[in-house]
């Protein structure tokens, strides 16, 4: 291979650069405070797991499943990068037994996932979890969802543009068990009516409600023309599924009061409504009324895997989509109650419960609405060279607004004054420091608000408006450089 | 694989809680500021890179080079998990054309080496580099020195318990041409004498002067009985780099002229001279004097690679070895100048220089010497749940504090009130809240300071001294709690 490699990523992967990643700082900053205000407690696991730990070897094979990275160590082993944070959180709650319990851990981290690449979909991407492993108690999941709401909100999410909206599968589960296809105690159970009547379910967003019946009656043809056969279920199981699928109420209470009419005797639905009952009750002590968490039966989030209470927050305000039509933003975090996750090491239930930010998304929102700053200069100043000899004085002066805690840069690149302003312009620098001979002959330096013609550029600011009050340039006293530049920064706020 | 795996690490893998996590992330905060105060601003590139953009592939091959992660994705191409950051630097550099120059970046990240491991020996591990790409002037290789400085101390390391060492690779190539060992232009010309001479003097900290020099002359036997056959050059030349190597002097202007001497007319030595008499000049009026930067010509920093100044920071004061015997910390930081990096990509040379802090190795010294804090509960009072029918009631008083800005952990699993203090022991956390129905009845709650027990325990604190001064558990009126509790706090800086 001696001839030039091409520069390039990795097909799925991509860069970050300084505007993405303040404003990403700033997000999961504010996030992060949310979690240890509730007392959780943050932990880091590898990126590289065993296959066999994150359960991702073929059923009766040792060969990994597709959609992840994996490959053999040095020393012949199968690891993988880890695709999720969860499956490392149930390997470290089997590994350290000497863990407190509730474990109560919030972690950020990069995961892999080896997908066919779209276009805001990566290979590599981040997720931001909060888990209490151990607690039994409803209170653990009223939690989850009063962290949720506050989490949105401290990211800059107003109350109103957002609900978090709670399930519980146990209800679910009592439905299918009263329409006679009861849910097995082994969650990957590939062949069970339940299973495909509550994939038929999950497709309820995609498809809408007649699609639903259709995939439970007989079949159903998509747009593309591919036919999905149907289960031919009996009509009474139907409208049962459609009555439940339909239960809408103002308050949660009453949700709670038609699902306990729907599940009837089912004892697995009641103790589901009785969950619910409880997180209600909870929610409704501290103040989180139905304007910020709702009981949707719609919910389901995906095939086994969860085992009581489900979640997820959506963004109710809207954007435009593809094709340029308004449509809601969707959802940004979501999680459940999963006490079977442990058992997979130990042969022991474990309670635990917690969400997950889907950060890309829930970043590209916050981009949307203006409320995170994105900024591509970490540097307040950029300290220009107009005379080579006078480098140490340049120094010296950017030396003094550091140590004023001002961010400042000197220009340390090759180019005359006009190729450095084009250089602050690039990088993004508000504010350019200009001195030459004339200048350190009269104890003067030029400061040079360069945010001003961006801001001009995007109308913000009227002409006449920033010439009367806003000098774009002027002329200072060496000994006033401090207080006269951090005036200028704080034109902007900085 | 339907049997259950053992929860266990990858080979060389370690998780990070969060008294190591909270201790680093305080650390790389201080440093980021530093960065940012001189203008580098942040990048985050892939875990996952091309081989051949690493420049990973073995010779004349298509097989990866040993020691990284490397595997085929889907598409069948040869990938790996970055080795370190600079290689992927160079290729956003050689990327994205539009960027503007310099290039002055700073990225933290792991990073992953398939080596063997051992203790303190990871596979994945953080490095903290920052760079200027395209700035040849020695004013970005002075600001580097200023950065490590800054850096150091930033994190906690006080001034005199570290001291950045520089030299120039120009010289050191001047000294070799003089003693007729001309350094060739290729850098991976493995079989050049040069090499063999570089690669001798590189092993003065582990062998001593007489072990470079017998390595220069007849050969050395090391302590385990194996043999390096000696490189036989001439009295003349080894006197010349002995010379060399023990030049010392009080000032780094001396060390140039004593310098100046032994590279004689060597054009590339008196250039690189010239160039560390540059660094001098601006650290000097900048104030960076000999107790912070000293000119050591024994610095070589590996084979190839560097083109120019080199760096490296070590912390002087001592440790106790694993024999408990004293030595000094030693190295924490490194870089240099490398302009020939990007050229690999596009075949033109561009000017680049940084340096990288060993993100384990400076937490281990901030540790050795209590200037981290390693906060294992991030929840500052835990509110234990003695009547479980009051849940709603524990749950406001948890409301109260956390948004009173107190960092409140509200106890969700099971067990009595022993238990749950036994929990909060375990957690760390330093107080916590006892109310029953007895205080809910007069309005009070307990307050109990569970780090008193443990600075008792560590006998931080005499025994007559706490009883009189603090109180280990006080009734106080439901309305003064957060009062009450912020000033328990208090009494730790919380």
């Amino acid at each position: 291979m001696s001839k030039r490699p091409i520069p390039r990523l990795c097909r799925g992967f991509r860069d970050i650069f300084a505007g993405d990643i303040s404003a990403r700082s700033e997000m999961i900053n504010r996030i992060k405070q949310v979690y240890e205000r509730y007392g959780f407690s943050p932990l880091e696991t590898p990126v590289v797991e065993y296959v066999d730990v994150l359960g991702k070897f073929l059923p009766e094979s040792d060969q990994p499943e597709g959609g992840i990275f994996s490959f053999k160590n040095d020393e012949k082993e199968w690891v993988a990068l880890r695709y999720d944070l969860t499956a490392s959180l149930s390997r470290v709650v089997a590994q350290y037994v000497e863990l407190p319990r509730p474990f109560r851990r919030y972690q950020i981290g990069a995961v892999y996932r080896q997908e066919k690449p779209g276009p805001g979909r990566y290979r590599e991407f981040y997720q931001f979890d909060f888990d209490t492993v151990g607690a039994g108690s409803m209170a653990a999941d009223a939690e989850v969802c009063c962290v949720m709401c506050e989490v949105l909100e401290a990211a800059g999410i107003d109350r109103g543009d957002y609900i978090v909206r709670v399930n519980n599968r146990k209800v679910l589960n009592g439905v299918l068990e009263s329409v006679g296809f009861p849910v097995t105690t082994d969650p990957s159970d590939e062949k069970a009516v339940w299973v495909d009547i509550l994939r038929s379910i999950d497709k309820l967003d995609k498809i809408g409600l007649e699609g639903v019946k259709l995939l439970l009656t007989t079949g159903r043809r998509d747009p593309s023309g591919d036919f999905t056969a149907g289960l031919n279920l009996p009509a009474s199981a139907v409208d049962a599924i459609e009555g439940y699928l339909g239960t809408r109420a103002a308050t949660r209470i009453e949700v709670c009061n038609r699902l306990a009419e729907i599940v009837g005797e089912s004892a697995i639905g009641r103790e589901g409504v009785e969950e619910l009952r409880q997180i209600d009750g909870q929610l409704a002590a501290l103040g989180f009324d139905e304007r910020r968490v709702i009981f949707d039966p719609t919910v389901i989030r995906g095939l086994g895997y969860y085992t009581g209470p489900v979640f997820e927050a959506e963004l109710t305000f809207e954007i435009k989509d593809d094709e340029g039509r308004p449509k809601q933003f969707g959802s940004v975090m979501g999680g459940g109650r999963y006490d079977s996750l442990v058992e997979r090491f130990t042969g022991q239930k474990v309670a635990a419960t917690g969400a997950s930010i889907g950060v890309d998304r829930l970043l590209a929102a916050l981009k949307a609405l203006g409320r995170v700053k994105a900024t591509y200069s970490t540097a307040q100043v950029l300290v220009t060279v107009m005379s080579k000899g006078r480098i140490a004085d340049y120094q010296l002066i950017a030396q003094e607004l550091r140590n004023a805690g001002i961010n400042a840069e000197l220009f340390i690149g090759s180019g005359n004054i006009g190729k450095q302003l084009k250089y602050a312009d690039a990088t993004g620098v508000p504010v350019a420091l200009i001195a030459g001979d004339d200048e350190f002959a009269a104890g003067t330096i030029q400061l040079k608000d360069l945010q001003l013609g961006r801001e001009m550029s995007e109308q913000i600011l009227e002409r006449e408006q920033w010439r009367s009050e806003r000098p774009a340039q002027l002329t200072i006293q060496r000994t006033a450089l401090i207080e006269q530049v951090r005036e200028m920064l704080g034109r902007y706020g900085l």
